[in-house]
């Protein structure tokens, strides 16, 4: 291993992207950010976004990501394909393939936009939360390695077996501090990580556990580069709930707050139960 | 114009596609639901899954939609393509692209599922509401004709112009009910174009007309086709907010309601907007 690999952090070698040609690279599920089975969605997606952001057509920076997990992504190598589908004067339209063999196991779309001041306000109120350092972090879960990438405090809301939050009450509201462990300067791959770091509300909602898999995930970016850069290595405030759950699916929907009170993105998926 | 021309609903009309080949149709935009500019980015994102619905290989009912608004749609032909990318056991995913002449005006991935009967909850609450009866047909916009095709009851949260309730309050929250017009069995395709209903949420925050375009759109779909069929053509409860405006761009969520307290569907887009 080199002195750069060693250094790298585990984030950054679990979203290397090596060249192949233009708008392919080749990419390697990391053990540091292991699932249940295969990898974490969380980087499948920051992967995707990843390839958009090397791109040398690209343009603006992210406004919508949406990845849909069309098969199981097994641990090893995998190629990434992105395309500029269109681009305007201000905004860019991108599609992503991710294979393994013949198989693609994720599509995802990507808009990229140049943001402009203009008059802003946020409308959904600062979620109320005691500071970080003052909540314990939450035991990560042995068997899912991804959740040791990240050091979670949780307010309410958390899976029984993950911190001292009881779970089981009547709704699937999660509100915790989350930010990558060892701690990492934010961009939006990694927010895109980041805002499929909830645990599925089923098991919130319903503990005992089923197998899970999220179908379909939406990131929509409201920050710039700058901001996330202000954001740096602290923790972001997430907030987690699900609308339905039935015949074998359910939602969820969160938002990710920074420190300052700054909404930087909302978030979205679909995902499947089995029981 | 033929007497099964005569007799179809404008909805149908709108969303009509010819075949041209395995996977490609042409459709075109229909004067009835006409936008400011082009079309009612719903009956584009009702195209869309309509092309997935009608694919010889379409296995499923469709769990989730997204559409990205690439450019702008000419009124005129466009030419529809959709490919299953992966087909599982119990899932299969889409990629659907449309184009006029060389230009892609949108693109779109769809996931659909075979569902199966599991424990359920609705876990957000039905909104209370008047009885749709009891409300008047809030005003269509003369200069944006696809608001006469839908009859839409405010219950609160109208732009100053469509209804009796005002806007401009500290909040960009609408409540309405909401029907196709004339009055349609409710289906997949018009299903999706119901979420896109939801007046730009910038418009009820802070009244006065600026230019804006969805940029991506995205439908879970909580219902299965027989509740579709038992709803009918019954008014549907639409509920739907903002997150955040900022630098150019808004996010706005909503939930769409059966009458007896079923949800049908929950619904994200991020919006473009110049000032």
């Amino acid at each position: 291993m080199t002195r750069d690999l060693a250094q790298a952090h585990p984030f950054d070698t679990a979203t290397r992207l090596e060249p192949l040609a233009e708008g392919r690279w080749r990419g390697h599920t990391a053990p540091a950010y292991g699932n249940m089975v295969g990898p974490f969605g969380g980087t499948t997606a920051a992967v995707a976004l990843s390839a958009v952001m090397q791109h040398p057509a690209r343009q603006g920076e992210p406004i919508s990501l949406t990845v849909n997990y069309a098969g199981p992504v097994a641990d090893g190598a995998f190629e990434v394909r992105a395309e500029p589908v269109r681009t305007n004067r201000s905004t860019q339209h991108w599609l992503v393939q991710l294979h393994q063999g013949d198989a693609v196991v994720a599509t995802a779309t990507a808009v990229l936009a140049t943001r402009r001041d203009t008059w802003s306000s946020v409308e959904t109120g600062f979620p109320a939360a005691p500071p970080a350092d003052s909540l314990p972090r939450a035991q990560p879960l042995g068997r899912v390695r991804w959740t040791s990438a990240y050091d979670m405090r949780f307010v309410i809301g958390a899976p029984p077996s993950t911190g001292p939050v009881e779970a089981g009450g009547g709704d699937s509201v999660s509100l915790l501090w989350v930010r990558d462990e060892p701690p990492r300067a934010l961009d939006f791959p990694a927010l895109a990580a980041l805002c499929d770091v909830f645990f599925p509300r089923l098991f919130v909602r319903r503990p005992g556990w089923v197998p899970i898999g999220t179908v379909s995930f939406t990131v929509y970016f409201h920050a710039d580069a700058a901001t996330l850069a202000q954001i740096g290595t602290r923790h972001l405030l997430g907030h987690a709930r699900a609308h339905q759950f039935r015949n074998g699916f359910f939602d969820q929907a969160a938002e990710m707050w920074g420190l300052g009170g700054e909404l930087l993105a909302v978030t979205h998926q679909i995902v499947y139960f089995k029981e």
